[in-house]
């Protein structure tokens, strides 16, 4: 590179950490974990062209670059702590200038700074434009969230919104611009504060990356069990429902991935505590299943008939 | 990806670690650091046709895609004990199959086994071939191995040889092979037992990895000081001085990449002592300059006069 890109990155980092006993700047971090915690660690790759479309601003990079990973410690109710940033930059582009790297620096700190995330350590190298980020958080030992503890009869619930992102998604393909559901798909919001929230309390928990059923079912598929989806309960936002029609909203809803909401199991009769817990932090989550004996993700219509989805649409089962 | 990608990496893992509490498959790993020891994380990331040639094997890239990051583990003088990945690889790639995914994870994991490291995590997703590997490693606290240590006066070595790998590119880049050059390529052995004998004893250390010139300079910017190379006392291999004249080889032991041998200093009434522990782990080490008030790296010829270095060759400082 012709600029010193890792000084131009580290000069955007502010945060000090007294856990941090040697940052960036020799071969490796030098870290300590607190006393009597675990260590959760994520790994998440974004390559322009398959995560963003060209043309994404480099602070929308940055910042959803950190974000999905920070959304994985919050799936496992962990507190976040240290990242490494490997950044691969061409290196005869006219769009990749020191003034992007800022812009990079700029969201991915934005970010950070808000969770007091330390960037410990990093690689640069010239290729594909494409961010892979590690995180580390901390989680009391026993007490991660993750996909195998659900029971039949939990009710399965979901943070916030679902499908805003791939609305935006849509709209931007279009050419279209409607701000808080492209906001949606550029800034997502990792839910670490629900995380933390739901330990002790979700017998399963993961985000919603790759589209509710696919995610649903990985849940499913780890508790050794199937879940129903009633169609009628997902979360529409306002902004996405001015948009687009119920049908193509609830299929925005189900398939569409990148919201990076939370998709949790509570047992039924802790459903109504969990969702105060959660209010109180000022995070909406709303009940749009149950997990069942059997297996696979299965959406019900409102006469509780199961529904096929396809890529294109759905219809109900020929019975 | 048409074959469960994930799945087949994780069919090659048998490594099992009592302080893997929750391995590959949800969204995060969860780790237990040993009580006492301090985390020593890095991160490196390999792009095809930057940091290996297209047609170079996938055992090979899958090898040393871990070992350029233990490397860094070894330049700190840490542990080796989990590592994440991610996989980019490009979707429609005659090159790229099931087959190729295999060589990939044998190669890993050939390396990985040897160590104990388990492979924890990682992610994988559509684009150019590029790995990123995140290693994670031990250090008792206060003992690892720094850039910033060293002291006017300490004798620079350096361990095994060095302009190997340099020469092996050479060669493939015109056609040619020798198997001991290429394989210091494609197959670079981390000096993980190395980092770990110089605990305690050398007062910096870091991997050669960018070509000695340029790392040594790390350590006497990171140290405040400058550094004197004696070029007659550089570690030469019989493979290369059997395939290029003396001057060329010494280039490329100056300013080649890629040796990842190990480059460190050590008090001079030390050196003996040293010299003795590696040979202990039959790892030569050979002294090859001395850190000095000032700042920047000389190279001195046989008379003690600096040289100038550049890309295509040297000459002595016109005085």
């Amino acid at each position: 590179m012709e600029f010193r890109l890792i000084d131009r990155i580290r000069a955007h980092t502010a945060q000090q950490r007294d856990d941090v006993k040697l940052g960036i700047g020799d071969d490796a971090a030098v870290l300590a974990v607190p006393a009597g915690q675990e260590l959760v660690v994520a790994i998440d790759t974004m390559v322009e062209g398959v995560h963003f479309p060209r043309g994404t601003s480099p602070e929308d990079i940055g910042w959803k670059a950190l974000a999905v990973n920070l959304s994985d410690l919050a799936a496992m109710g962990a507190t976040p702590a240290w990242a490494l940033l490997a950044l691969t930059m061409p290196r005869n582009d006219a769009a990749v200038t020191a003034d992007f790297v800022d812009g990079l620096a700029t969201g991915f700190f934005e970010l950070a700074q808000s969770w007091r995330l330390a960037l410990v350590g990093g690689d640069t190298t010239s290729g594909p434009l494409c961010l892979s980020v590690a995180v580390h958080g901390f989680v009391p030992p026993g007490q991660a969230l993750t996909r195998s503890g659900a029971r039949a009869g939990d009710i399965v619930l979901v943070t916030g919104t679902l499908g805003d992102a791939a609305a935006g998604l849509h709209l931007l393909q279009r050419g279209e611009h409607e701000a808080a559901l492209i906001g949606r798909l550029n800034r997502p919001t990792p839910r670490l504060s629900a995380g933390l929230a739901l330990r002790g309390q979700a017998s399963a928990c993961l985000d919603v990356s790759d589209g509710l059923i696919a995610d649903l079912g990985h849940v499913a598929e780890a508790s050794g069990l199937g879940a129903h989806i009633d169609a009628g309960l997902l979360p529409l936002s306002p902004s996405m429902l001015a948009m687009f029609d119920d049908e193509q909203a609830r299929m925005f809803a189900l398939t569409g991935g990148d919201d990076y909401e939370l998709c949790f199991t509570v047992p039924a009769n802790r459903v109504a505590d969990v969702q105060a817990d959660l209010a109180r932090i000022g995070c909406g989550a709303t009940r749009i299943g149950r997990m069942v004996e059997g297996a696979g993700v299965q959406v019900l219509d409102a006469n509780g008939e199961p529904m096929a989805i396809s890529r294109k649409g759905w219809d109900h089962f020929a019975a």
